[in-house]
């Protein structure tokens, strides 16, 4: 069982929370908290062992927290996932793998892709396939099928594997920090669309890979996880492209797991990762 | 001012030791915790804001932790350091660099090489050399010597930067836990004399340094800090000794740091870092 | 088309290379070369454009170069490779779906387990897979059902993706550095079984994988790549077998890789990877 | 001996140039090349064993070699660097500990600092100090200051140390690629002023230092070496300004020694660094 709390920070909450635990005579396995100093903002993930009184133990906190706290006690069960693509395979299959061999924390419902190369592969793992081509139509009647398939599996996360359109602010606002997006750059650097080509005429040393949570501004939500890749001049941008598909896979799949174990808290445009 | 908690664990002693710290009305800044499951031994680090009455707190703690319980309430003092040298100036020049501007969180209170050329150097920046040859004495008799030397400046911690010289058993014990070397391979992989060597004759590709408390059993000890470094088929074993030197340095600095800010615990020949 | 060439050095080794290529009016796209000084060894891969005359180019680099001078010519075409598995699916995995979208660079012919578990995944995929046990057997039975379904599929490689079998010296000489393994640590540290384990036992602060070919002495092949990942207290012997899996997965793949584009040269028990 | 040449790429190049270096009898230690087959330009640097007749190679290859390729031919010598500082030491005194110990390849003949406090430990190395108050005077006149005390000690590179203060277009023309920089932040990430503010702002994972040619285009010029280093949440600021500075000093102390190598070759706003 995970205890998640984010409230305004106060001189003892530490000892009300393991008071509470005490009281309630649970073991805790292990505590990591964290305070913001600058915003006045503590933050807290307990993992406890037993199976305990879910709204017994959100009770007692609720009382002893300030005002507002943000508190959630939960058995770390598998969530639902929905995954969007576009044409690459890579970030796909990282996440497929995993939920065929259940080591994903999740089970993903089914995947949703504007392109539809990648329908033979997921038939084969048995993940249920959308293709709802982008072409031809606005974006606002592209988003409408896409979330009328989405809805029929009221999924936790919404996971972008490599997907190449721009949701509206519209359909983003549906899923307050619960989509995951992998941009192939190191964020800040390379806001936007070809950031390996780039990258490539920049002349950059490093490439790099960022997960983030969705937001409307492109490429500007709460980072999640980053990982880079040294390169040099004989890299093309397209074996630039071709190296940092290795990060982009390992990077989503890393802060989709951090999302699931409820280790992520957002605030102020950031994240806490515990 | 840091407080640091090494006991056996048993349900509850977060919420105890946070009950101590809100009832002498003391400010946490951070706190990190840490149990080990299998050997039962509960780790806690914190960070405080007053210049609070440390032996009053030391008293309660002591009251609600377990007999036997390690507690030590300090503040950051800056704490004496001795260095041994051989030849070699990179792990020395780090450290006395810091030491110099004072961002060492220590005060290096002299420098014994068992070679003489790094005198000048240590001159030049005003800090003590002592020319302790090993050549034509026991080994008993050169630590006989250190050791008077030593005593002079009563250090917390002894730190051999490249001190090519293995020390007995019954020097080591006289500082258990408080010598820190900087072995120059990748531990346990390496261990003894020619690591250099030895690495480009198995022909890895990744070298490494590792910064140990010192036991008696040669480049056994505590592991503190690892880090690496990649290479290929075009270093020489000389080639690795220079790009090695970079890594050497850094690991023994941040090693030291870490000790020096009361973050390193050891147990079970093992440590944690907060 | 690669040109790959291993020989004892001598002066103008290049400037003969290069003139066979003016010559026959070959456009080099990239050349790499190296000399092994303290072996006297040369060692040259010549990337070119043409579909060029393969047995004239060779011949005429035999003609320039010193006697008993390996020399390949050869176009990049897919390779045959048979992988052998045991009960973990990530290393597997990360090969099959590589072949699946064809970025392997090598035809996956099959799968051969010791245990069974892996087959449904296999099916899937479309790659046939052989369960044969090592249970209740000889080693020599053993090996020699592999070897017979080994033997149907000619491939230039045998791959050990987390096989926990060791094989006889007898079947590793029928395959001279075209058996590759993915051990789970960094080599030479915990050569043997169960690393992780010794790895936690002794504290280490980093762990590694490592690619390399078999050869009669277990875990001492030459090395062709190895990466690491850092760990921490936290991590218990399980932890770090999970997080390992996601280098030791990487690290086969990415030696692989560089196998099957003709970039490593094995000698003297070392690897030139270009 | 290094011969670096740059010039258009045509067939044959490297047969033409390794054919000199037979017929001068010249034995090549290593030889890397380069082409960057978009913009069609060669690029190689050949180690040589003998203290060869230099004009004579130089009159040789310019025969067989395109109109207008960039030819060198020079022993490694020492070269002359003069470092610009502000008020941070790290960067400073890695450079100058390795010119005390004489591993830097180069002679720092002086430092020039806009602020003071620098001077008694470049005093300490026996180092000449300058310094030039930026206050009450235009930029004009402070660089025609810093200009006279450049002009006086010749220098092949100005090292800016965390030199604090932009250059003028027309102070930097005078040093057309021979200005190296280091910049704290993973360009072309945060670039301009308070780089790890931003960072800290906008959540990132990972922060990096970059080494890089000074051009008219604040922080845009040719990269010459980039490093990273992993930071999370309990990063503040100036925690992550604290952090950086290791690699700060490690990533221009590298980029020089690329540059004084002669390995560091510019075109298109971009390096080649073998």
């Amino acid at each position: 069982m995970i205890i998640t709390i984010q409230c305004s920070d106060r001189v003892g909450l530490v000892a009300k929370i393991s008071g509470v635990m005490e009281r309630h005579e649970i073991n805790i396995i292990s505590m990591r908290e964290h305070v913001d100093t600058e915003e006045n903002i503590f933050f807290a993930r307990i993992q406890i062992q037993q199976t305990a009184n879910k709204s017994a133990i959100a009770k007692a906190l609720k009382e002893v927290l300030p005002e507002g706290a943000a508190i959630s006690v939960n058995p770390i069960t598998e969530k639902k996932v929905v995954i969007f693509v576009s044409k690459e395979y890579h970030a796909l299959s990282e996440l497929l793998i995993r939920n065929h061999f259940n080591t994903l924390l999740a089970k993903v419902e089914c995947v949703i892709g504007n392109h539809a190369n990648l329908e033979e592969f997921c038939t084969r793992l048995g993940i249920p396939f959308y293709h709802v081509s982008h072409e031809g139509k606005s974006k606002q009647d592209f988003e409408k099928q896409v979330l009328e398939i989405v809805n029929q599996y009221k999924p936790h996360y919404l996971v972008l594997a490599k997907f190449m359109r721009i949701l509206s602010p519209s359909f983003i606002s549906k899923f307050p920090y619960r989509i995951i997006n992998i941009h192939h750059s190191f964020l800040p650097a390379f806001i936007g669309a070809n950031p390996y080509l780039r990258a490539y005429e920049r002349g950059v040393k490093i490439i790099g890979a960022t997960a983030h949570f969705v937001t409307n501004d492109l490429d500007e939500g709460p980072i999640i996880e980053q990982q880079i890749i040294r390169i040099n001049h004989t890299y093309s941008a397209n074996d630039m492209r071709k190296a940092g598909k290795e990060i982009e896979k390992a990077t989503l799949a890393k802060a989709l797991q951090l999302v699931l174990e409820n280790k992520v808290f957002v605030y102020k445009n950031k994240t806490v990762v515990f």
